[in-house]
C-alpha cells in the first residue's frame, strides 16, 4: 500500500467531533443526548437571510468572483466600518468559512518548520491547519484561576525564535470565552511591532460580549496596518454555521494579494450562502439584543447551576458562549465517554468536550471540559442536572 | 513589514484569471466580451436542484456531518453504483468544490519536498495546490500532435523517484478534451502498482464524453483498491459551478480516514450547496442527452470555424468542453491581451485564456490557446469570426 504523508498521520482528530461514534451509538441505543460540546446554536437564523436564498432567481448557479461577490463586499465592508474597523472592500477576501481564512492565512505567512505562538487553550483546529501547513504551534499557558486572561508578554517574547511568523489569538475566546482587554491588545501589538510578527485575531464571535464590556478589535490599531489579520465568519453571528462564509481581513496589500492567488486556486466561495450572508446584512438590531439577553441568561443559568455542584469550578466567561469548567475528575475524556455509553438518567445523557484537546502541551487541562451554552435555558438545567448525577455516579466508583 | 512565505511568493496566479483585469478594463470601456476563457457553462442548472433550495424548511441553518450530509453521501454512492464504480457511501468524503479534495489528497499523500506526475499541459490548479502543499510537480509533456494522448507510460517511469507519491490525470482532461482509452487507463494503473503510487483520477467531466466513446474510471479497476483516488465535483456535470460541492473517493479505508481529520478541521461542507446537489441526482435522463447533444453540437461548430481560419489548428477534444488551439501567433498571452485591449470587431472582443499557464515546463505552448465551448452555438460563431479578423490584424502589426 503506498505511503501516506507524516503531516497527515501526525493530524489530530478534531477534539469535538473525536467522541462522535460514542454518541451515535447512545442515539442509536435511543438515549436522548444534550449536545454542550459543539458551538451549533440553537437560536434561529435571521429570516431575512433565509428568505434571500429560497427567493433567489438564480438559472445558472455559477462561479462568484475568487474574492466573493463585489456587492457582498462592500456591504460586508460597511458593515465594519459601523462596527469601528475602518477597511474598504479591497481589504477583504470572502472565504469558505472561518476555517478558510485560516488556511490563506497559514499559506500566505508561512512556510514549513515556521512557529506560531498561541496563548492556550485555544481552538483545536488551529493545531489542524498548523499541521496541515507543517508549522510548528508555541503555546503560552493562560490559566483557569485568571479566567484565562492574557498570560504576562514576557512568555510571548520567550518563545519567539526567527521562525516565528505570528501570534495568533482568539478574541473574544473559544473555549475560554475571555475577553482581552484594550491594555491586552496593545501589549500584543506593541509585541508584533516590535519582532515584525503577523498578529492574527480571529473575531468571529465580537457582537457576544457581556456584562457592558466593550470588544477590541486588533484592526481597529491604525499601526498595525502591515502586521494585523482579521479572521471572521457569518457563522455564530447569524447562527448560519452551515453557510460556510467567512473572511480574511487585512490592509496589508502585499498579503491581501497573496492570499488572492490561493482564492483563485480554489475558484470561489459558495454561491448560496454568499447571497444568505449578504442578505443577513439586514438583520434588524433587535435581533442581536434579543440574541444578546437570551446567551448571558444562559450563561447565568449554567455558571449558577454547575456552581452549585460539589467539586464543579467555572471561569466566567464574558464573551463568546463556551466556558471551560473543572470537573472533580482525573481525566474528563474518559469520563465523557462515560457519561455517553454507560451512564444515563430517564434515558437521558450529556455531552461535553473535554479540554485537553485545546491544549497544545500534553496533559494538560485533564480535569477540565468546555461547555458551549448554545441550548435554551430549560436544556442547559436539564443536561447540567444529569452532569451532577453523572458526576455522583462516577466518582462513587 | 513582516515577511510574506515563500510558497506564497512562489504561488502561481491562475492563468484562467490572470487576464482579468483587461477584461474588467475593456467592459468598462463598454466592449461586449465572448468569454470562452473560463469553464462556466451557460447550461441552465437543473430545476430540481435550484427547487430544492428554494423550497428548504430551514430553521437553522446547521454544520452537517464533516463528510457531508449521511443522505447526500448514500444517494450519491448510488451514482457512482448506476455508473459502474462499485463504491459505499464510506468510500466518499463530501468536499467544498473538487478543489477542496484535491487539497484533502494533497495533504493526506504528500508532505512537503514530495513530488506527483502530471502529463502536460494540465489544469492549472493543480500546479497551486502542489505549491501551496511545498511538493513539485514533474511534468510528462503530451502532444498537440496526437490530441494530447497519453505520453509513452516509460516517459512517467523516468520520471519516478523515491519522493514520488502519485501519478494525477485528468479523465476527460482539461484543458485538452483527450480522453483516456481502457488500455492507457491500464497503463498508468500497472506502473502506480509496479512502483507503489497513489493514481490520483480528476474525473469531473465524467459525462461529457462525445462520438460514443466510452469513459473509463480508475475507480473500475479493482486491482487499484488501495492505490486510486477520484476527484469529482457537481460543478460541470449540473452547470452549478457556484454550489462548490465536490468529493474525494477512495476504498483505501486509512486514506480515508486521514482524509477525515483534514475535513473535520474545516467543520463541514456548505448546507444549502448540498440540499441542492443531493436533488441535482434526480435530474431527468433527458438533461444530460440534451446538454451533450448541445455539446457536440458546438465542439463540431467550434472546430469547423477554427479550422477555416489560415494557420489555426485544433487538436480534436472526446470530452469534456475545451480544446487546445494553436494560432499562427509566437506569443498568444500577449494576443490574448491585445484582443481585450486594442481590438474590438464592431465593439465585441472575444477573450481566451493562453495555453502557456497549463504547461508547468517553461516557454511551452506559447503558440497554444484554450477554448471552452461554453457559450451557445451563435456565439461561438460570433467570438470565432472575431478571433479570425483579430489574428488578421495582430498578425499584420
Amino acid at each position: 500500500m503506498p505511503k501516506l504523508s507524516i503531516k497527515g498521520l501526525e493530524m489530530p482528530e478534531s477534539p469535538i467531533r473525536k467522541l462522535a461514534p460514542f454518541a451515535d451509538k447512545a442515539l442509536e441505543e435511543g438515549k436522548k443526548i444534550y449536545f454542550l460540546n459543539i458551538g451549533q446554536p440553537d437560536i434561529p437564523t435571521p429570516k431575512v437571510a433565509l428568505d434571500a436564498v429560497k427567493n433567489n432567481d438564480l438559472d445558472i448557479l455559477s462561479y462568484s468572483p475568487s474574492s466573493g461577490f463585489e456587492s457582498y463586499k462592500k456591504k460586508l465592508a460597511k458593515y465594519y466600518v459601523a462596527n469601528g474597523i475602518n477597511i474598504t472592500s479591497d481589504d477583504l477576501i470572502v472565504t469558505t468559512g472561518g476555517s478558510e481564512a485560516l488556511l490563506f492565512t497559514m499559506g500566505s505567512i508561512t512556510d514549513p518548520g515556521d512557529e506560531v505562538i498561541i496563548p492556550e487553550p485555544f481552538y483545536a483546529n488551529y493545531n489542524g491547519f498548523a499541521v496541515a501547513s507543517g508549522v510548528k504551534v508555541l503555546p503560552v499557558e493562560s490559566h483557569f484561576e485568571d479566567n484565562f486572561s492574557l498570560p504576562p508578554i514576557e512568555e510571548f517574547e520567550n518563545q519567539i525564535t526567527e521562525r516565528t511568523k505570528a501570534i495568533i489569538i482568539c478574541n473574544p475566546g473559544n473555549p475560554t470565552g475571555y475577553l482581552y482587554t484594550k491594555e491586552e491588545v496593545q501589549k500584543l501589538a506593541d509585541l508584533a511591532l516590535k519582532h515584525d510578527l503577523f498578529l492574527v485575531a480571529d473575531e468571529v464571535y465580537r457582537e457576544f460580549v457581556y456584562d457592558g464590556v466593550e470588544h477590541h478589535s486588533i484592526m481597529s490599531l491604525p499601526e498595525l496596518k502591515n502586521h494585523a489579520i482579521m479572521i471572521d465568519s457569518v457563522s455564530k453571528r447569524y447562527s448560519m454555521c452551515g453557510a460556510r462564509i467567512g473572511c480574511m481581513v487585512s490592509r496589508n496589500k502585499e498579503l491581501m494579494a497573496t492570499a488572492l492567488k490561493f482564492a483563485q486556486a480554489r475558484l470561489s466561495p459558495p454561491t448560496f450562502a454568499q447571497i444568505a450572508s449578504e442578505a443577513a446584512l439586514d438583520t434588524p438590531k433587535d435581533y442581536f439584543l434579543e440574541v444578546n439577553d437570551e446567551y448571558k441568561d444562559r450563561r447565568d443559568t449554567l455558571i449558577k447551576a454547575l456552581e452549585a455542584i460539589d467539586g464543579v469550578k467555572v471561569a466566567t466567561p464574558k464573551g463568546a458562549f463556551y466556558c471551560v469548567v473543572e470537573l472533580p475528575v482525573d481525566d474528563t475524556e474518559d469520563f465523557a465517554k462515560w457519561m455517553l455509553s454507560e451512564f444515563d438518567l430517564n434515558g437521558e445523557t450529556t455531552m461535553v468536550a473535554p479540554a485537553a484537546g485545546f491544549y497544545s502541551t500534553p496533559r494538560t487541562g485533564l480535569n477540565q471540559i468546555r461547555i458551549a451554552y448554545v441550548l435554551e435555558k430549560q436544556n442547559i438545567l436539564k443536561a447540567v442536572s444529569i452532569l451532577k448525577m453523572a458526576l455522583q455516579a462516577y466518582t462513587k466508583n
